[in-house]
């Protein structure tokens, strides 16, 4: 399968991006809005899998160019970006899943929050941004992004997959356990993002008050 | 320690109060808004200990007299009876810490929500609702009941602590850590209750959409 990751130059995009290559036989591009960026993220992304004696070549495109190759296409970018830059690549989605990782957070001075949007979630945002027709899915919103991409590091977390359609959840669950150490769970429809999205501050502020504990996800047990 | 459970005859209080006295020292106390209900239940739980050979005392008394004898009293009530309950044993708490596990949560078509209050959180409620100077900490949010109620399951949890006393904080931690196959990690002040409360309803959702799983907690990791 071949998978865009548009903001594939961020932390979570670069982890996404280096597990799939590694794991996996599916086909891996870095998008993002400026082409040069892509590219040289992608080579370094090569370079980090081929010192692993993994020979894998990542293809770092513009945005748009990237989704248009894809058949699973993922918005690794934050919230505030999150509409622009499905809106940006609309036209280049055809037949692609569009899944969402994003969540949206605020800090004050007790921790981090979860700032749901009006619309009931970050997820639903990237609904509402796509083309009508186009499956969304929401996935990958607790992962450390650190932990993620350190391949030396083992995961053994769960990552819950909403979403309306049925099919498109299930490709996005089996992309998900391509990666190692990485359990999908269903969480329901589109509309029970919110929930899986208020994990992450949690996630946050327990790696931020418990010695010994960072960069976390979690197990359903 | 001298723990009182309010509400003590429901489902959380149950499995709270079996395991405390199962697996800890602590001196159980049932509470209810009916002395009678409460009694009967604590004879009920002594008999369910008796049955494995454990030898227990364990009172039930109207909350405010359980409240008055605890030192850590444990409102195990839905949220909607969460300030009534605790306004209606204010007088008694003395120096007593109280701890809220309760969460607030709507149903629709799609799935379990978390339902915020306005205050915050449903801790937080509790917070308002107890008389200046005691120390109020969340605890125990995400345990499943049904798992925790039955004596021969594995645990194998994390309970989140939170609060703005430390001390206070700390004695609930060993508290919840006294049950086997439970470790309290802290979530920091009482204002990131809410990030604890809404892990509640993804609990649910997954475990109602994923065959082999049900009666959710969770691990950090």
């Amino acid at each position: 399968m071949d998978i865009a990751l548009l903001g594939g130059t961020g932390d979570i995009g670069e982890g996404l991006a280096l597990r799939w290559a590694d794991d996996t036989n599916h086909t891996v591009i870095v998008g993002s809005r400026e082409a040069d960026k892509a590219a040289a993220k992608a080579e370094e992304y090569e370079a980090e899998l081929d010192s692993r004696g993994q020979e894998v070549d990542i293809a770092g495109l513009a945005n748009a160019e990237a989704a248009a190759q894809a058949d699973v296409v993922v918005t690794a970018v934050p919230a505030y970006h999150l509409t622009d830059t499905v809106e940006a690549v609309a036209d280049e989605l055809g037949d692609a899943i569009l899944v969402s990782p994003a969540v949206g957070m605020k800090r004050d001075e007790d921790g981090f929050h979860y700032n749901r949007p009006g619309v009931g979630s970050v997820t639903q945002l990237a609904a509402k941004a796509a083309p009508e027709g186009t499956p969304v899915v929401g996935a990958f919103h607790n992962l450390a992004a650190g932990r993620l991409a350190d391949l030396e590091a083992d995961l053994d977390w769960d990552t819950i997959v909403v979403g309306d359609d049925r099919d498109a959840k299930a490709t996005v669950s089996e992309l998900a356990e391509g990666i190692e150490g990485l359990r999908a769970l269903d969480g329901g429809p589109l509309a029970n993002a919110a929930e899986v999205e208020g994990l992450t501050p949690l996630l946050i502020n327990v790696a931020r008050h418990n010695d010994g504990l960072h960069d976390l996800g979690v197990q359903f047990r």
